[in-house]
């Protein structure tokens, strides 16, 4: 029976979803497969997602395969107490055998914040990126309103899969809350880092360093050099998959 | 030349505000005069609350004699470039020479965070307590009413000095945004662990297996053996101290 699951996590303990081969430092995956291992299930872990080291999941998308005679919701209690404080199984159900939570996946959601006030706020270094300078969220949402539609993202990433750099993004929304600044890109899929790149792009943007105009010719020009470099992963998240 | 600040800590790391004689495991005091030995001031810190260990401030108020030739800015900068990431000093001024940052205070304001879903959410683990079962924002409300005005409130704590448990609540809110619940309370003072034990006492309220009579009872009881236990430090977080 294949099982798809949305679950959440804390990354900063993690050196990122994918089980590496040996396992020097934990990953998601290989905890994953841990706490299927201590409940009598051996099989592998499927992710939507390839999260990097220190990236957060609110809505990870996972599949495996057991053998489990009792009910879904009692599975998901055993893997809850199973697996630890920092990764948590939020939705359990069944899928068909073929489901794939990478493959099929129409798209993926990212969320990153950023905390813009002079003096860093301990209580966000955990999941938010500190900019001592106040940023101008209403440049930032112009810039990221380019981004919507089918483009060759090269700019911003290279291709974790296969040779194109061309995604769809379907949405791109700059929220501020307080000091609390969060970047909401939804897109068939992602380059490697093309979050972190599009905002460490976007930051001098927002400080009046860099303009909309400098942004667009950025993502024209489909050069690597151009763009600004990777902010840090604690900043990230992965809010949804959608099927 | 006396230096009032307001600071903010994530205490996950701490054992509380107080320094410890000797200093087992760090304390924020201990570490703030540590930050300060290391810019060449010897002086003692004084704070305004003390935090248990766990607890978290968002804007606890500190006051310290400094011996500092440049200007305020710049040793506030000296210090957040010195201190560890968990503490940051957010405003620095200088105050009077006799301004002493809990003698001197005419309230305080606690928040405690509950995040009530049925799976415990891993990203709000450091800094809510979980509760598995949905609360009854309008019954917590309801209850915490009668917490406002003048009360002897030996139901939920011990005096931290002198004898009388007798303080003033000036305010006392419930605030649910999503699956969070914040309890906000501000008094002239707290008895030790008083918020967790409110926080203890009006969770079973809010589930329904208690009733707002039972927590009237239990305030004018001002019998410590009735109320609920101190409910986990890392939920609580002292947000503002008022002079």
């Amino acid at each position: 029976m294949r099982l798809k699951a949305v679950i959440a996590y804390d990354g900063t303990a993690y050196h990122g979803f994918q089980r590496q081969a040996p396992e020097r430092e934990p990953s998601i995956q290989g905890t994953l497969e841990g706490a299927l291992r201590k409940i009598g299930q051996a099989g592998g872990v499927l992710g939507a997602g390839r999260t990097d080291a220190g990236v957060h999941a609110s809505g990870q998308v996972i599949a495996f395969d057991v053998n489990w005679r009792h009910g879904v919701a009692d599975l998901q209690r055993a893997l809850n107490a199973t697996l630890p404080a920092d990764i948590a199984v939020l939705e359990l159900e069944q899928a068909t055998d073929t489901f794939h939570p990478r493959y099929d996946a129409v798209s993926r959601t990212y969320r990153y914040r950023l905390s813009h006030t002079r003096v860093r706020n301990p209580l966000l270094t955990r999941y938010a990126l500190h900019v001592p300078q106040e940023l101008d969220v209403e440049a930032l949402r112009r810039a990221v309103a380019h981004l919507i539609g089918t483009h060759d993202f090269a700019a911003f990433g290279q291709p974790t899969v296969g040779e194109s750099t061309t995604r769809s993004l379907y949405r791109a929304e700059v929220n501020a809350e307080g000091s609390l600044i969060a970047i909401e890109l939804e897109a068939n899929g992602f380059l490697y880092r093309m979050v972190r790149r599009i905002v460490g792009t976007l930051i001098p943007i927002g400080r009046g360093e860099r303009t909309e105009a400098d942004f667009v010719a950025i993502l024209q020009a489909a050069d690597p050099h151009r763009a600004g470099p990777a902010v840090a992963p604690q900043g990230l998240c992965l809010t949804q998959v959608n099927y």
